[in-house]
């Protein structure tokens, strides 16, 4: 029977940046990652089609005739990422090694620039009554307009020896971030996820985090203060307490200058955590497309979001998918004008109309480059994805496909 | 949020376990896992059909079309498991990393009860000669009906300290079970595997397991007395020395009630490794259908066990192996009257017909349910399996797609 201890070491050996350290070499190529949130889909019934499959995408189309198929699995068979995970997946960081906390999602999520020294939390706005009990945990959906102002406030806290700050998200919902040097982000969530208690008190697990709670109960007490005359938002509960996880820059792993071109902040700031570059993606795919050819010579490597396959996916919208998925479309031309190495369409999950979700199905992939085994594939979309030349395969392994297709990477081994 | 240091403990990381245990979310679905043991076959002949494809199975094909096929790999690709780590692997325990001991195996397949305060060991007669030799390693075969009075008589032996239980197998035979506080379970076999020599003495690799062979010693000085005159069953040797593994119970890790419905007693021993309700499965595919009916409102969870698929495989009988699938087949209307959520067809492991034994073919797996990404498939055999939707996966990971698919995960991550 085997030691347990054999299996500590496996990280070691299996690590992809281990690899691609060692194996990444200089070149002048291009890779292109366009990412479709929530690109896979379902058929409503047996025997029918996807989103994919249903809309008319002859550009994809005309690619798959020259590119290979695959089926990307974000995490693990039939496990539904969350938008994190998704992206840290495709960026072919491990995303069960790579774990974001929910605060550091939230400060990503309204564009905050967080560093190694960040605690984030995310907060909420919350109604205490006259005994300092929680009698709503969401202050009355109190209105954007009315939190914002009090963020304005809570934002004038100052605690010595760290930096304090506060920026609302929307309606109840606001972030927390604090500065300082030797933080700990193991402290316990405040909210007590029910009412008629008071916000529990912050605890940390080690004399790091411990820390943290400090700085957090005297933030709660200047808040307490600030916000008194404030019903319904009078106090605030706090949640996914949270560092940066200490996670290699993408250029220092594949030797790529890397940018980012997405809408959504917080799908900048999941390339920020990577440390690409974050390029002004103005407002819509046109836009986008703009700022890919003003700075195609700047980068070797761009990744693209778009955002709206899944939100109308989330919304059970199966027609609106099938638009939005042909809407994606019409950005490849603009793409393969600049004559990319490697172009690779994906998604960073499923999210299914019909389960109004993401999904744990897997991703519909795509890959063209000039050296690729071409795979006969007449058209993009699942059923095709499920028989092509990538397989299916862990998100995490498609950036050493986007390398090696690119010529970025040396033979393992004599 | 988890702190860095876990990540040096990458297998507990991402232990599939840990996952499901942060995960898991309850539902009101049901799963039935109904597994045809060696389901997966080979054809006689380049071109031809395997035992699945040759067999009538209308209920599975009909399922085909609504459900998402694939191939299992038990362990690795072309390892051929036990019945252990090929059912291990189905509950979506690691196979490579619960190796269950021969003992444990042996007492798990007499429907012994093992406490994990107990060693299990694998008892041979054997015939040992005037000069405590051995001549003969089974004893001349010695009758069950003879063996089983041996085993009563062994089981009078008496030690301080720890409860003594000797059961018989078959023939030549039977299992030791040692049951006390702080025993280990790494000793030697005292099976010289040759005749002419003594068996050998039993000695532990650690302080626990020590006291185990100073046991296991004591044990043998009095067989060797009980046995004296019992030629040619006049001593034992003893193998497969091993305690239960620390196995997570399949409640906690997943959230689920379940229950297995196998007439075996080894598969009815590997589901209450992990802690499965055992039902009283009756004789016959027929009882088990009732079993499952009248039980059906009490579980979430059900694995129901086929044993002749491999049976007949062993006897390399492909004719009878094929009446067995088609009498497999006919459980499918049974357990879909029960409209259950998630249904998934497996086998634990291929056992050819041509090959009379076990393989490491992968296996021809179905799942069904209304969120599947339904792949267009007409049959179920291993021609549609290779190009089914659920791709080649290792087994481990089917229990999260049948959670996945019964709606009882959450997201991963944000």
């Amino acid at each position: 029977m085997p030691e347990y201890c054999c299996f500590q070491d496996l990280f070691a050996m299996t690590d992809i940046h281990d690899l691609t350290r060692r194996l990444q070499k200089p070149a002048d190529s291009k890779i292109v990652l366009y990412v479709a949130d929530g690109l896979g889909g379902l058929p409503l019934l047996p025997g029918g089609k996807t989103e994919l499959e249903t809309a008319n995408t002859p550009n994809l189309d005309a690619l798959a005739q020259r590119g290979v198929l695959g089926m990307s699995i974000p995490v693990l068979p039939g496990i539904a990422p969350g938008s994190g995970p998704g992206h840290l997946g495709l960026f072919g960081y491990d995303p069960l090694k790579y774990d974001i906390g929910r605060g550091v999602l939230e400060a990503l999520g309204i564009d905050f620039a967080l560093t190694d020294r960040d605690v984030a939390v995310r907060g909420n706005f919350v109604t205490v009554d006259a005994g300092g009990n929680i009698s709503d945990r969401r202050a009355g959906r109190v209105s954007s307009e009315i939190a914002e102002k009090l963020c304005k406030k809570l934002d004038t806290i100052s605690i010595p020896g760290v930096e304090v700050f506060v920026c609302h998200v929307k309606e109840y919902r606001l972030v927390i971030v604090i500065r300082g040097e030797g933080l700990g982000g193991n402290v316990n969530d405040t909210d007590p996820q029910r009412t008629g208690v008071p916000p529990l008190k912050p605890q940390g697990s080690d004399p790091a985090s411990q820390k943290t709670a400090e700085i957090l109960t005297e933030f709660m007490r200047q808040a307490a203060e600030i916000l008194k005359n404030d019903q319904p938002a009078n106090l605030l509960t706090m949640r996914g307490i949270a560092k940066m996880p200490p996670i290699p820059r993408f250029q220092d792993v594949y030797g790529t200058r890397a940018a980012a071109i997405a809408v959504y902040p917080m799908y900048r700031g999941l390339a920020r955590l990577v440390d690409m570059d974050i390029l002004d993606a103005g407002h819509s795919l046109e836009d986008q497309m703009k700022c890919l050819e003003e700075n195609w010579s700047r980068y070797d490597f761009f990744f693209i979001h778009f955002k709206y396959t899944d939100s109308t996916g989330e919304d059970g919208n199966f027609e609106a998918k099938v638009k939005r998925t042909e809407e994606y479309d019409s950005g490849i031309p603009h793409i393969m004008a600049l004559k990319p190495d490697v172009l690779i369409v994906t998604g960073d999950h499923s999210t299914p109309a019909k389960m109004k979700s993401h999904s744990g199905h897997p991703v519909p992939t795509m890959l063209v480059a000039d050296n690729c085994r071409f795979d006969g594939s007449r058209q993009f979309g699942e059923s095709a994805c499920r028989v092509g030349e990538l397989g299916m395969f862990e998100a995490k392994y498609l950036m050493l496909q986007a390398l090696a297709h690119a010529g970025r990477l040396e033979k393992y081994g004599a």
